[in-house]
């Protein structure tokens, strides 16, 4: 399939702060679309100026919320170029979102290269600053015009890519976490290893109230014994305990994220042993209160590597290594954020030039 | 607040055949919209010609699904008039999925009065023949143009009307209904008990699964033990076992149905004892295998009643009262749909008329 491109004739201001950008905040020139329609399966790729949506007010996405997304970044290294990080593992992922959600599947190897091409195409809105990036959104949602509940027969794809700010301009800091014990993000034999908009609809509420008490995120338990730890806010989580770094297991309820699986293998090459199984609040509380629970830290594609300083679990508070950031921590978010923006050589092969 | 009413120049061509509506196929000449904007509150309600949204690529509804819904109906009887079901009782569990949802919650009063107004706009395109009926979607949704997962700022509250045609042209007749044992709809600690979008995307999958199994809906067991049942397809559920009524109790995963509500008032005064507790899907084969699974039945606003003519759990084949519709099933039928279209008097004063 060609790619067909629309430039836009009146190009918005770039954000002139590469230190304000924030996250989500503004949106670049272009967009990429493509329509599904039974019968013909995904069709008319198109580069198109950044614009609204029209749906019907039927549309199956305003009412069964039959959507899902990816998202990865660009980054621009010291030499001016773009690199794209592991972007086929995104691409086989969103595919995985689309067997769960009912939504035809799309040509991986083409979507890298819808992804490719539009960046190529808005590459001066690829910011500089240091930890700054392009954030990219591909996602699905569904169009039919009819309430009745069912697997939809219309769909749009499309991309949309923001320029986004440092996650820490303050240098990387610990957050406090909130142990979650009144809701439930996602349970075996529903959607929790998908990225569907529902786990995150679903989500808000715990997020509101660890807010509510003043803390940033929430540590998720599962859903059926309300013991096992399972991811924090929207990452994966890892902690290292008496030596051992462990994270949950991939069991159906957790997100298998880029950035885990990047760490893991990091980790490995490094000659840690990363053990994957159920890990238990019990077990958390247990090694904090021997002395072991040594660092605890977040992964994913937004803040790379999140340190966590403490753990709210009920009235117990449990802070980890003195809420300081720990050494392994800080050598994982040095290491990954080093070959992200192509200041560390890549010897795994993550990275894709763009161009 | 008042109601702005800007009517349609171009009214459509209604449906001409009333036995051929099919759900959700055909949409009135208007459409009722407010907007929520932080620190403005709910704000500018209107009712306007039917017509498309125009939202963001970024709007948070096709990226994180927080959105909600309610489906009722509006009923035209014998003598010509217009009359709604219990509509309070549908705002009303609006807003418990609002406030499960993190969207600011809607005044009640006001919102049946946008029901009726527009129905009253629409009045014509509610259908006549025997079992049609106006459906009304009210639903909400988030239109934050920000991919940053948040609760929304900004939210639209829109009502549609379809006009729908009977569930049973041919007759109420049972379906035949697949044991899902795989995919999970909902758990305690979700959104199972709210009209969350959430729900919906999730269930798809398992509603595909038993229609390529030759079955019409799906029986959800519950997301903790995978043992109790829940509910069918989009319906509550209720057995005749042994003289006994039974629904599963509302434990948090299972919406609580305006019809399950209306249902259990009706048996209880017509003499019958409802039992709303946990059951497991062993009770109904041990039932079952004694003979004493009587009766057993779907209620919901779009079939009203349901009867269940089969089971099917792995590998057994469990037919219900011989594959045919039982007595209080039809009794139950004969009444709430008596009821709704007017041609039994309302003893419960459930029904509110249009103007
Ligand atoms: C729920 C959830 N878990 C984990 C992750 C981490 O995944 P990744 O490392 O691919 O960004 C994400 C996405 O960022 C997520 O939304
Ligand atoms: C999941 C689910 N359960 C049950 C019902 C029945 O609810 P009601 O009787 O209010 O239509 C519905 C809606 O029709 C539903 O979507």
């Amino acid at each position: 399939m060609e790619i067909s491109i629309t430039k836009t004739t009146t190009p918005k201001q770039k954000p002139a702060d590469e230190s304000k950008l924030g996250f989500g905040q503004y949106y670049t020139d272009h967009m990429f679309i493509m329509n599904y329609d039974e019968g013909e399966g995904w069709h008319n790729p198109r580069i198109v100026p950044y614009g609204p949506f029209e749906l019907d007010p039927a549309a199956m996405v305003l009412h069964y919320a039959q959507e899902i997304f990816e998202g990865m970044k660009a980054y621009r290294t010291a030499d001016g170029s773009i690199q794209l990080f592991r972007p086929d593992k995104n691409m086989a992922r969103m595919n995985v979102s689309c067997d769960r959600l009912c939504i035809p599947k799309i040509d991986e190897e083409f979507a890298i290269k819808a992804i490719k091409t539009l960046v190529e195409v808005d590459k001066d809105w690829v910011p500089s600053l240091d930890g700054t990036s392009l954030y990219i959104r591909p996602y699905i949602f569904a169009t039919d015009a009819q309430v009745g509940v069912h697997p939809a027969k219309h769909l749009t794809f499309a991309i949309i890519l923001s320029p986004v700010g440092a996650y820490y301009p303050q240098g990387i800091a610990p957050v406090k976490i909130f142990v979650e014990q009144k809701y439930v993000r996602a349970v075996i034999g529903g959607t929790g290893f998908t990225k569907a908009g529902a786990n995150y609809a679903i989500s808000l509420k715990g997020q509101e109230e660890a807010a509510e008490q003043g803390y940033v995120q929430t540590l998720w338990l599962d859903g059926v014994e309300r013991k096992y730890v399972e991811e924090v806010g929207s990452m994966n989580v890892f902690f290292k305990i008496d030596g051992e770094v462990v994270t949950p297991a991939l069991v159906g309820s957790i997100l298998g994220g880029i950035t885990r699986m990047s760490i893991i293998e990091l980790l490995q090459s490094k000659g840690y042993k990363v053990s994957e199984r159920r890990l238990s609040i019990d077990e958390l509380v247990e090694a904090f209160k021997a002395g072991k629970l040594e660092e605890a830290w977040g992964t994913g594609t937004a803040a790379v590597i999140s340190p966590i300083g403490e753990l709210k679990y009920g009235d117990l508070v449990m802070p980890v290594n003195n809420g300081e950031i720990g050494e392994v921590t800080h050598m994982l978010y040095d290491t990954l954020t080093g070959i992200q923006w192509g200041k560390i050589k890549d010897e795994f092969g993550w990275t894709v030039k763009i161009d």
